[in-house]
């Protein structure tokens, strides 16, 4: 059994209605899922509008390696600390996709000490919502077809459907397929293909939504395609929102559960990092906000990608502030930002450490930007020694930045008080947070201006080359009234530009944009910056050939 | 609103730990989902073994017909009547497909007073399921797939792969589809397709499952296609039993719910009627075994199909035998079966009724040769007049049995007492039911000679025509050592013939036997009689048109 499944397993856990009493929230108002998860009712949700409003914390890191930085789990380690100094805190992440489970990342719970659970259920079905997503994307896509079969309603174009189907699955097989095949009689034949859920556009919709009333009205603007025209089809043309609302109606309740330190957990929506803006839902933010002093939230990938989708869409859309960002850092990954080869990583090497921490620095000057307090949490590996460590932590000081090794993965929240301390102080002299978050762009900017924008303030790129598709469609999108969204950035999470070999801090290179999609329900136009993978594959050897149920009904080789 | 989600929603509903007490079953053998809905624990039901055994109830029916039957509400209204009388009953059904519910049908949470609720979750998402039976079903797909990318494993050939991949969704531009597309970069393209979740055998699989050991057995035991040499290729050999079991760890556990009159309710499972075998889980029905002096249990489509096949594959493979079957028929139906057509049915007619009455005759003598003691079920309708519905209490008497005139659907319990009395009074009578049950044909009979006995038998053909293709698979899979498997008849339910046009009682016709499957990991040889749709389309106007989510997150428009 892994190792992470044994703690997890181990670990004594209350019932979730006792986790609910702390937050104040009555048996009344949860709808449980077994004994250790729980929805939040509606009433409960629209009734905590009335509580006062706690501290945002947002946990983001260096560019992603192979290596692993463990933003969850310093996220969960950080909710822990921070309970453990006296400061009731409540973490606020992201569901798992059943994809990684079975293919190679494995769960997305955290791990060691620095976990929520139960593990196994969290991991696998937990309370549906994904399932959920799948299956109000899938009606509209039936829904779709069916237009076409009856030759009835919308007049799409079939030539012309953008909308695809998904599954919670990694299935490279149906990337691309033919539906409507067997001689004319299953409706007209056309190419189309399938997501994995997580890449849905109903889940960045369920995620940026703030109530069913929001729900219905971005759902009703999802563009499927265009009709002969060119005009673009709807959702609500094809009168399929409502019954996707209806599917949708439990998902968008925020899930509760616990860490293994006992601190609640608002588990809720997994939307991609790349097409979409990678973060846990809105409504789940604003729940946790009003439930604890602090809430401790993460964004997708680095900071370059998911922090800054968090703020200039997420945040925006919703009007929410940071009081602070800790950017989570290894020394591994720093090694590898500075040029050592993956298995060159075990012998000291400051030097390496000093080459890499140039692409933590950058990430710490872009979160200044914002007008945000920065804080680095050094994610203690066993391996690293204490003169890499300090290294990092005198080049942080030397920017004027704390930084703090933890080591929550072995020792849950006590490893990471010191990280509480330093977050906690910041962020209450941080007074005024939404008066000093400073977007890249405004809203009014050409959407063309906005992606170079980025590009230059956040990527360092010199310029921005469009496509010939690209220009035309934004132009297409501005002219439709879209001109208004802000822009959702998807590049690889692995450097700042768009080639994924590139580490460190790269600056003065061109960021293509080869492709533009409107996510009108969502609220945000695409920019695709090279090519980006909608559904993964399984790999030779899929983690799923390892899992297996025991005669008692007792999972085995989730990791 | 539909009157049915009406009556539902004004329904004040007890807290399901107050209906599990009423079993003598403790809150801490319950998995709760929501207020209202819970899981048995597998600790309850493997403590339930302790208990004395019950009687079973099969509720069947007519061949059904455009008319609408009522064997759900039958079911419900007898369970509950039961109760009425004091006599401690549980009501074991199958859960809703989302295909139905926005194409055409509606829910299948019964109607009027005679429902299961709350109507809205169990109509949609309930307790996952089939949600979790769709992700194991896909998940053997991607693995199946992820081979022939990847050239390992377990040979497969990869024009002979018989497993398709399934969605919980009427979307007929998905039954025959090309995978693989892509320039060969997503594995080699093939020709699939997708058929609705409820026809999945893994559906099929859990509900003849007794457990987590026999689960992951039967899920080994699922042919996925033939190697270059013709062999049988399982989901044992591609390694995905045991994490297609992890996903389906909680669904086999059991749904308790009550009906609108408190009566409990097993809501479990749900396969198609024709290529699988059509009734709630065996875990299910057991466990209502053990919960009430009666246990009410319905089959799908007539009793032709569903009630041959409750008898000769899931009550032999489980070691059940029910005290008394009971036989729905309306004035209505009988009449459509007499030759009236669907728009003359509102004059009284009581000649038709009489030569409709060949249906019902024919279904009762077929019940009796299965050792049962027979009633029927008068599911009274407005339009009825007391002529009509007292000439087919004069025939059920000329042939010995008692038929009783049912208003469970205005009245609730109350509208099935008599019914309930005499259902009571017979099964208390049946002393010795697993004795006297007389299956079709004996398992050790070749698979040819099972489907002729059926077909002679059960529907009074003359004989069997076999399609070349059929006669080569029946003799290949006796070679393979499926002979001592028993038979799934596939074919149209409105007809004992396999044309659907024919209604009454016709004989002497020859039945085709067009193709036939083996559902290894089910545990039976599916004979396909015509074709047969497993993967229904949605109407020119679906139901899912007007199903809505309020401000509030209220649904409405289901029924």
């Amino acid at each position: 059994m892994s190792i992470d499944l044994q703690i997890a397993r181990a670990a004594t856990l209350k019932p979730i209605a006792e986790i609910a009493a702390g937050l104040c929230i009555g048996a009344d108002d949860l709808e449980p899922y077994g004994r250790h998860i729980a929805k939040l009712s509606r009433d409960c949700v629209d009734g905590l509008a009335a509580r006062p409003e706690g501290r945002l914390i947002l946990v983001t890191a260096i560019n992603p390696t192979a290596a692993g930085e463990g933003k969850t789990t310093t996220t969960i380690g950080l909710g822990d600390a921070l309970n453990r100094i006296g400061r009731r805190t409540v973490v606020a992440l992201r569901e798992p996709s059943l994809g990684p489970v079975f293919g190679r990342k494995g769960g997305a719970t955290g791990g060691g000490y620095a976990q929520v659970v139960p593990m196994e259920r969290i991991n696998l079905h937990f309370t549906g919502d994904f399932h959920a997503i799948s299956a109000a994307h899938n009606l509209l896509s039936a829904m779709i077809d069916n237009q076409l079969y009856w030759g009835a309603g919308a007049g799409l174009d079939p030539r012309r459907i953008s909308w695809r189907r998904v599954v919670d699955m990694n299935d490279r097989a149906l990337r691309k397929v033919a539906v409507g095949l067997g001689d004319g009689k299953n409706g007209p034949a056309r190419e189309s293909g399938f997501d994995i859920t997580v890449a849905s556009e109903v889940m960045a919709i369920l995620c940026l939504a703030d109530g069913p009333a929001d729900l219905v009205e971005r759902l009703s603007r999802i563009v499927v395609g265009r009709n002969a025209a060119g005009q673009p089809v709807t959702a609500g043309d094809i009168e399929a929102a409502g019954a996707m609302a209806a599917l949708l109606s439990e998902a968008i309740l925020p899930n509760l559960v616990q860490t293994i330190g006992g601190t609640p957990a608002l588990v809720h929506g997994g939307p991609f990092a790349n097409i979409a803006h990678g973060c846990n839902s809105v409504i789940a933010t604003r729940a946790a906000l009003r439930l604890g002093e602090f809430c401790v939230t993460e964004a997708g990938f680095g900071a370059d990608l998911g922090a800054e989708k968090f703020l200039n869409i997420k945040c925006r859309s919703a009007g929410l502030a940071p009081s602070a960002a800790v950017v989570v850092a290894t020394v591994r990954a720093l090694k590898l930002q500075g040029g050592v080869a993956k298995d060159a990583l075990g012998p000291e090497n400051v030097a390496a450490v000093e080459a890499g921490f140039a692409n933590l620095a950058r990430h710490i000057e872009n979160l200044r930007g914002f007008g945000l307090p920065v804080l680095v949490a050094i994610n203690g590996f066993t391996g690293d020694t204490a003169a890499e460590q300090a290294t990092i932590v005198r080049l942080c000081a030397e920017r004027g930045v704390e930084a703090h090794v933890c080591t929550h993965w072995a020792d849950g929240g006590a490893g990471a008080e010191g990280l509480a301390r330093a977050v906690a102080q910041a962020a209450d002299a941080h007074s005024d947070p939404l008066g000093a978050l400073t977007p890249t762009y405004p809203l009014d900017m050409p959407l063309a201006e906005k992606i170079r924008t980025i590009a230059r303030t956040i990527y360092r790129a010199a310029d921005v080359a469009f496509s010939g598709p690209a220009a035309r469609d934004l132009a297409r999108f501005e002219a439709e009234g879209a001109g208004g969204l802000p822009v959702c950035m998807a590049r690889t999470p692995y450097s700042f530009s768009a080639d994924e070999t590139v580490f460190g801090a790269p600056s003065e290179f061109i960021l293509p944009v080869e492709e533009v999609r409107l996510s009108a329900g969502a609220g945000f136009v695409v920019a695709l910056c090279g090519s980006v993978n909608t559904m993964p594959g399984l790999p030779r050897v899929p983690a799923a050939n390892h899992i297996a149920l025991d005669a008692k009904g007792q999972i085995s080789g989730l990791s």
